[in-house]
């Protein structure tokens, strides 16, 4: 019998507040039993939503902070305001103080960055955070990082996301040795992405426990061409976003030509099962949840708009990083590498890493 | 009446080659009966095609050329092998030459890029060339800059995509005033994204005769929010590229759900139209056609892989913009905002652009 997984939840964070929180936690509750809760956030009105969830009630204990991070809060005030007060910085800490295993909040994206970057620290061997998220595919899905913990990325930053990135997609895919993607675009010998080429040629080279396939393009990501597709925080937002519009977009589409003739509308009520069935593939909840990755300790990142669903699928992911040993996988990588490259003889042309 | 349109192909560029150049601007003639043709190509091929559309044959010249740029050769590569004797280099050269008003060839990017900068070089008040495309959107269409011309963009760089923008815009869409925003990502206070900000800064202080609206992010491309949507090549392709490859995936989707059972079928059978016209609506044959802004004279590239009919947009494309008068629009907006800043005094706190 393993122990339960401690789950923090910053209770005040998102569009909704306790309600979706809570909501979200008893259904992720109901498939993982093994999990408990502390709840960060008001009192009353924790307690109050709580009240309508028992058995959420029994696996949790609930926190009173008086501060909340708004959702428009840039970081730093967020950090001025909120640090060691707020329902977001209690979340973290808790993970810090080994209190619960992970930390899940549907609050500010910049603002959790921040405050869990401040307080975890990033690992021994990692220069700097990322934000990974998972991504549908036509194969299945594909880990996609950093899309937007930093702009601009070096080639060792890029090389650790690989490895993080493998990490995270083993976990969640139960794949032994997933393949890894470097964002590029396909235009041969333009100027700019030495960061990028540089990246893949530490990875081509050197043994960083990484399954490297190559450059892949933005059609490659929904394709599912590899397991964990690398890039820099701002294209990866962009594409990111730029994904989710092209879908709403298209499902305007499909609603518009459902509806324009009794015959299509006829149509659309002997395939309504179809639809249903296509609705919740591409449902985005289902996809929910940002995990931070770089750092001592596990962070997801709910969509601050979601409902009660999709903050049980971030909730879903906390737990399987947990569970799945994240942390200890990453960590094992990198010191893999080092023992590989540190007492072996260097090849030629091969610069060592630090 | 007005002089013909006249447009140089590359009848060599592209996939398939003479067949599909050939049988494409036959396709826009048919909608423009106002254009006339040089063909640059292998003169047997090109007229053995020829023979097959007596109409376009009517309306065109065929030169000889020998060297043929591969799909997969280098810029560098290509300006070595095929400058001064390519089909390429000399439907570009036509334009430098004023034999004809704009070129089209769907030969490979980097290379065409490459041969037209050098050829035909930057229009002056303008630092670099980029790629505009043609998205489509849930309000109708918007151009999109840079899609890949150049990696890394400046303020100023961005500052004259917004510009050219607006003047593609004005051109294809008759707008007075479209409006423009710049691509960036949703995270406040985020490193590294100073040139975007610069940029806003100027487009609000400065009277680039641009309708600024401000910072946009992925989804709103896919929405229509603006009219020009501005952003450095590197994410501009990755952006592009992911909107396709969504869209394929999400088709693929869609498939699979009418197919999976005989209800489904059934309403697929009720709906076909409905389909067809959704197809239709998200055939990217529809929007082929990217515009290299920034030279003196008007190079369009169509997809290499495109069929007849999306090599005809793309001469659609260059039409619209000899007709409309793309070029002049552009100085014109150029000069206008030099002589706003010239003789003007300054106001406190605005630097003067150059």
């Amino acid at each position: 019998m393993t122990a339960p997984v401690r789950i923090a939840l910053d209770a005040m964070g998102g569009d909704h507040g306790p309600e979706t929180v809570l909501s979200g936690a008893e259904i992720a509750l109901g498939r993982h039993p093994d999990m408990s809760f502390i709840l960060y956030g008001d009192e009353a009105r924790v307690n109050g939503v709580l009240a309508h969830h028992p058995k959420l009630a029994a696996a949790s204990r609930v926190v009173h902070t008086d501060v909340v991070v708004g959702m428009d809060d840039k970081p730093s005030q967020a950090l001025r305001r909120g640090r060691y007060k707020s329902s977001m910085w209690r979340a973290i800490d808790a993970v810090k103080l080994k209190e619960a295993d992970a930390a899940v909040s549907a609050g500010n994206t910049g603002a959790l960055m921040a405050m869990a970057n401040f307080n975890l620290r990033t690992m021994p061997g990692i220069s700097r955070p990322a934000i990974a998220g998972i991504w549908p595919t036509l194969r299945g899905e594909s880990v996609v990082l950093d899309v937007g913990a930093s702009i601009g990325a070096t080639s060792k930053s890029l090389v650790e996301m690989a490895v993080m990135g493998s990490a995270m997609a083993r976990v969640l895919f139960d794949i032994e040795c997933p393949s890894v993607g470097l964002l590029n675009v396909g235009v041969e010998e333009i100027k700019g992405v030495e960061e990028v080429k540089e990246a893949a040629r530490i990875l081509r080279e050197e043994n960083w426990g990484v399954n490297y396939h190559g450059f892949v393009e933005g059609n490659d990501i929904g394709a599912g061409t590899v397991d964990v597709v690398v890039t820099e925080g701002f294209a990866g937002n962009i594409a990111l976003k730029t994904a989710e519009g092209t879908a709403k977009q298209l499902a305007s589409y499909l609603r518009a030509a459902m509806g324009r003739s009794l015959r299509a509308r006829i149509g659309y009520l002997f395939a309504r099962d179809a639809f249903q069935a296509l609705k919740e593939k591409m449902d985005p909840r289902r996809s929910n949840g940002g995990v931070f990755l770089g750092l001592n300790g596990i962070v997801i990142k709910s969509h601050g708009g979601t409902d009660a669903e999709g903050f049980a699928s971030a909730v879903d992911v906390a737990y399987d990083m947990v569970r799945y040993e994240l942390l200890a996988r990453i960590e094992k990588s990198l010191v893999g590498h080092a023992a590989s490259v540190t007492p072996a003889p260097q090849p030629a042309g091969v610069e060592g890493q630090s």
